[in-house]
């Protein structure tokens, strides 16, 4: 066996599947390898951040990481924005670049750079291969760190020679990991904070699953505890008959309003929080100094187990009914946020997957959608823009028997709309929706909110996206997905029906 | 004047003109400054790579730095492949990088990262700004870091409150560097190794202008020496009645062959060829170790100048007449990558700017169109792919009175199509002709290379781009310009005179 070989042995044997890649030269023996290791599925990605956001949008649905295969610093380099919305979810990820050979890395040639350096910042576990009897162990303790609670990625440089040369040896087993327990006393400190009132709950990470949700139900039953989580999630159980949360909203002084008189925040899975952005005059926690932060469970501890604990230590009861709230009808007339939300909320098929990375165009369809069949929300956590078609992607490969739907803003998907041709070859089941304001409309908001009454030249230029104005019905087109223009309710409610019944991937620009 | 003002106005006094820019929150100050700063043009690219291989076009044409404007750490990170090819082009660019405020840094908000270690492998000069009476000092710092010969990429990382606070003072100078003289003795020692003979002489960086290339010429025309230059140059004046240099073929066993026997190497502005990459059994270096390699100047020093100096020393005519040659004539035919090479040769406008990303698609276009009339060669220096849209975009906004053709691969060129956006809003004159054969195809020439006779599923999962077909023309459609599709020869010498003639983008997909 090659030392490639030895990777993808080690990896399958842990459980990966999928192997979303872009690879080049410095990759070609784990190429071939692949071809030896057919219950690895290789999927191609035309540009690498569709791989890494596929990557995370696999491994939060399937539990498990998925391997990414980039080329070298500049394809690394490609993948980190959605790398970096990995890191801020906690997902697990293998993420393998092929390097130079080892005896190659001193002539500096022209691809070489400080891979390290680039891959330190989104990566919880960084290293180089040295020797190909190493890759192995390498693989094994790169896939015990992405393993390690909440989960994180795992970079392993693995140089062109090191892949290439022969390694024969022993299966190197991966130890999984589990989130350590709470302790007892920790649960007592919850007890007296939620007892004396004016406390909140704020829930994140794993505890946004089913059984994190109902324990934290069965708190606030008992306490009246109010429950929060943040405005961007990982992954979130939503809709009917799922205990609903308050989102906390995204701009600070909103935020700050909704936390306002607080005596106590409790976390579970999740940190302080804190401002998206500093603005003048602002500042960067969001609750009130005078609320006292308590921990209940850090990201890497067992917060579900941690929030069953304490709902038996308030002697909650073992169920909350959840109230029946009427689904949203499908609406007619102009097409704007309220009614894209509110027709994406009524037609939406139980469990579906929601990749929302609608930005300012969704806000109306999330809440909307709390009283839909109950689905998934897969949410924008580190901010880095182009993570919804790739993290579609790899949601739909994880979960091929659930509708995938990407509420996707238009600016921002152009960054990555090369998932769209994955979607197409793969076959997807993949409705998207572009939310098309042709604007970022986000840039607008700041700019009115920094009191510019008049933007000037540069300011229409660098928010506006007209002049052309972008077509994402021809762009899906063109990457090989059919795709419909929708400027009315009406439309939008008979296009998502043809889409969601149809198999395969759609996509629908919804003019607003 | 704010922080943000200061920066722009020290910008502009050092003759930045341009700002390609995909701003966010963290640079809206920056933004409503360039609404006061109408001087300095503001280009919106829909994807950081598209701004920051623009700088580098730009730069490459202007002669001066342009300045890329992005966003926090993932900003910063999906520019960081075209500017591994601006650091290894040695392109001076400014880029400023918005960061959270200053007092919002320990927070670690979601968008937050360490920027400083994704700057570092592209960049010759990083530095945060720590107070807004920092920043025109900082941005002088920065530009004169730029400039430095020959030409370095530098980051200046600004957090939002030192843009947006106020920041009174004198305008800060920006000091301007030139590359340094090269002794007489190493004129002296290279005499004597000429006239040893079996010498070469390998140009690079601004000795492959004009006045580099005649004086190359003169030293070849004195002491019989080869003149070569490396397979992917920065930007190469190339075609009739300017002296031919050979091409270091891009495979090592190729190169080495071109280099066999050489006992002198003088290497003029750029450094000891090396292998793009390394192969089982192969070495890094190209020459033959018994190959004396004598520096006679280094990429920041006066080349120019040297091989200038040289010339004389060697007693050479103060001219070299070149060889008249017959143009290329139009073909017919099939299409392939000889007759569109032969296209595009035979119909390129004089002083035209040919970005070559061709790849595996463009060398016969190269050879060919040593006899097309002059031009300048804009190539892949650092092989980061996704580079030539980009750069096209840049080149043009740095010479409106030429021609630009985007000689690109279609493969590479989905890795930053939002370019054809920019040429559209724009309206630049870029012709674009996608070298559309469908696939990686050096990922199959590799495959060919390490001996595999039958790719498995693996190997044409990742290197073929069909199923779906990429389809350019729809694309670029969907994104603003104009674009028709040709199979045969004599049809894209018709597309190709038509959309030479029309003025603003078009967009050529030759099928392969």
């Amino acid at each position: 066996m090659t030392g490639a070989d030895r990777l993808l042995q080690t990896a399958r044997a842990s459980g990966v599947d999928v192997c979303f890649a872009n690879p080049g030269t410095t990759e070609m023996p784990l190429v071939a390898a692949l071809d030896r290791t057919p219950e690895i599925r290789a999927v191609l990605g035309l540009f690498e951040g569709v791989c890494t956001g596929a990557a995370d949008g696999y491994a939060r649905m399937a539990g498990r990481p998925a391997l990414a295969l980039l080329h070298l610093g500049p394809g690394f380099a490609n993948g980190i924005a959605n790398l970096h919305n990995a890191r801020r979810a906690g997902t697990p990820m293998l993420v393998v670049v092929g390097d130079h050979a080892t005896w190659h890395a001193a002539a500096d040639a022209p691809l070489a750079s400080d891979i390290v350096s680039l891959a330190n910042p989104v990566s919880g576990w960084v290293r180089s291969v040295r020797r190909a009897e190493d890759v192995a162990a390498d693989t094994a303790a790169a896939l015990e760190a992405a393993g390690s609670p909440p989960g994180q990625v795992a970079t392993l440089i693995v140089p062109a020679d090191c892949q290439w040369e022969t390694a024969d040896g022993a299966p190197v087993p991966v130890r999984a990991s589990r989130p350590s327990a709470v302790s007892g006393e920790r649960i007592d400190a919850a007890v007296r904070a939620l007892r004396a009132g004016d406390a909140a709950l704020l829930v994140g990470g794993p505890a946004l699953g089913a059984r994190g949700l109902r324990a934290a139900a069965r708190i606030r039953a008992a306490c009246g505890a109010r429950l929060l989580h943040d405005a961007f999630v990982a992954r979130l159980e939503h809709g009917a008959q799922v205990p609903e949360l308050e989102r906390i909203p995204y701009f600070p002084e909103q935020a700050a309003q909704a936390l306002g008189g607080l005596r106590t925040l409790l976390l579970a899975g999740t940190r302080d929080p804190v401002a998206f952005f500093g603005y003048p005059g602002g500042r960067s926690r969001i609750a009130p100094d005078t609320c006292a932060r308590l921990g209940l469970a850090a990201p890497h501890e067992d917060a579900v187990g941690a929030l069953e604990a304490l709902a038996d230590a308030l002697g909650a009861p073992a169920a909350v009914a959840i109230p029946e709230r009427a689904r949203p009808s499908p609406p007619s007339g102009t097409l704007d946020v309220a009614t894209l939300g509110q027709a994406l909320a009524a037609l939406q098929p139980e469990n579906a997957i929601v990749v929302d990375e609608g930005l300012t165009s969704s806000a109306a369809w999330f809440a909307a959608s709390a009283a839909s069949a109950p689905h998934t929300v897969l949410g924008l956590t580190g901010g880095a823009i182009g993570q919804g078609l790739p993290c579609a992607v790899g949601a739909a490969l994880a979960c091929p028997d659930r509708r995938v739907i990407a509420l996707q803003a238009d600016g921002s998907g152009l960054f990555t709309l090369q998932a769209l041709w994955t979607m197409a070859r793969e076959q997807l089941d993949v409705v998207t929706i572009v939310c098309a304001n042709r604007s970022y409309r986000i840039l607008q908001v700041e700019a009115a909110r920094a009191g510019i009454a008049a933007p000037g030249p540069a300011t229409r230029a660098l928010s506006d996206l007209t002049r052309p104005e972008l077509d994402w019905t021809t762009l899906a087109t063109g990457l090989g997905v059919p795709a419909v223009r929708v400027d009315r309710a009406e439309a939008l409610v008979a296009a998502l029906s043809r889409a969601l019944a149809t198999p395969g991937p759609t996509l629908v620009e919804a003019l607003l």
